[in-house]
């Protein structure tokens, strides 16, 4: 395909997903969708000859979006911490870059042609498996919790997939500041811990004090 | 409403949520729910007129439902943890018996009156300020960590909602794992902290035997 009947199709995904999000996939036409691009149906009909083509091409857009980049991660020679924190980054970013790919994503599995819909929950599933992997090595290598790795899994991915319900562009956090309190959330917990820390140093303080104290009178 | 004709509107509402679960809201029709239910549909119009009667009105039970668990909590004298821990434990239980409710209340926003839509939109934010003043409250008091209190409760109730995406009741894990495994990760973090106390008190240790052995020098 070249660049610029590319740059179209990625327009109509986009325009086609924008409606679908704002109306509703089933409630929208390929009139309407045509009628946003100020395009003719006919040439329209040039790229997809139906909504569910659309659809489709939207799904597979988005669980390959976050395959390959999950792929880059998972190559790397990072760390499980650093790994698991570049996959909160990139699918935060992902998912506010694409919000309305999101919304279609995940409302209307149950318009996908069967065969599509089981492909597509066999990726997703090996995603899910990806980052799992990520999770297994860090409490194998003893820097992760010993917290079952799938619930783990489901409950970030539940936090950071949420965010196409709820993300407003236009108000106060951008992506990094999302990702950073999940991830302060996630890597080191609600609970504040300075305390004991704090307390322990406290005590380890007044031990030496004491010991001093006391080699002091032994060598008087 | 007297008892019976209360447990037939239950039965009613839970059988057109599976309904509208397994096959989307719209390609749902009356007349598939009445042969369901094994009831005519003259019988079943003395419940609910319309299909968005019944739409209506399983939003309504699922935010009442949400609210009235997360009232009780609030209006307890129990510490921000407890009241956090209580809130994610209720969650967890109530998307878990009631998937179905979820999924049209989650799904179907879309579909609902504008009028209704607004009223629980209003409902469920109300909802996300009551478990944010918990938050508010515990980094008050010192006890939770600074991470602002909005994105907490956003990603906090994002790995919760998404249950009804994935949770199967036929799986490996009750309501109890789950929730465990949640508060586990959203209290303590993944990230082992062991080490550090481990260190600390094993200076202690140290320091304390140190201090021994000059206390005895000096005794002798």
């Amino acid at each position: 395909m070249n660049a610029r009947r590319q740059a179209v199709r990625d327009q109509i995904l986009r325009t086609a997903a924008d409606l679908f999000r704002e109306r509703g996939y089933r409630a929208s036409t390929l009139d309407d969708i045509a009628r946003r691009l100020g395009m003719s149906k006919a040439s329209l009909y040039g790229y997809f000859r139906a909504k569910d083509e659309m659809l489709a091409a939207i799904s597979r857009e988005t669980i390959e979006g976050f395959t390959r980049e999950l792929g880059l991660v998972l190559r790397s020679s990072l760390s499980p911490e650093d790994k698991l924190r570049r996959v909160v980054r990139q699918h935060v970013r992902f998912v506010i870059a694409n919000r309305s790919f999101l919304t279609v994503f995940f409302s209307e599995e149950a318009s996908l042609p069967a065969r599509f819909a089981r492909q597509l929950a066999a990726q997703k599933d090996r995603y899910d498996k990806g980052v799992e992997s990520i999770v297994v090595e860090g409490v194998r290598r003893g820097v992760f919790r010993d917290v079952p790795p799938r619930l783990v899994v489901f409950g970030l991915l539940g936090m950071l997939n949420w965010l196409y319900k709820w993300y407003n562009p236009a108000g106060r956090w951008g992506a990094e500041e999302v990702s950073g309190a999940f991830l302060a959330l996630v890597e080191d917990g609600l609970h504040r811990r300075a305390p004991r820390g704090q307390a322990l140093t406290g005590k380890i303080r007044r031990l030496k004090r004491e010991l001093q104290s006391v080699e002091r009178a032994l060598d008087a």
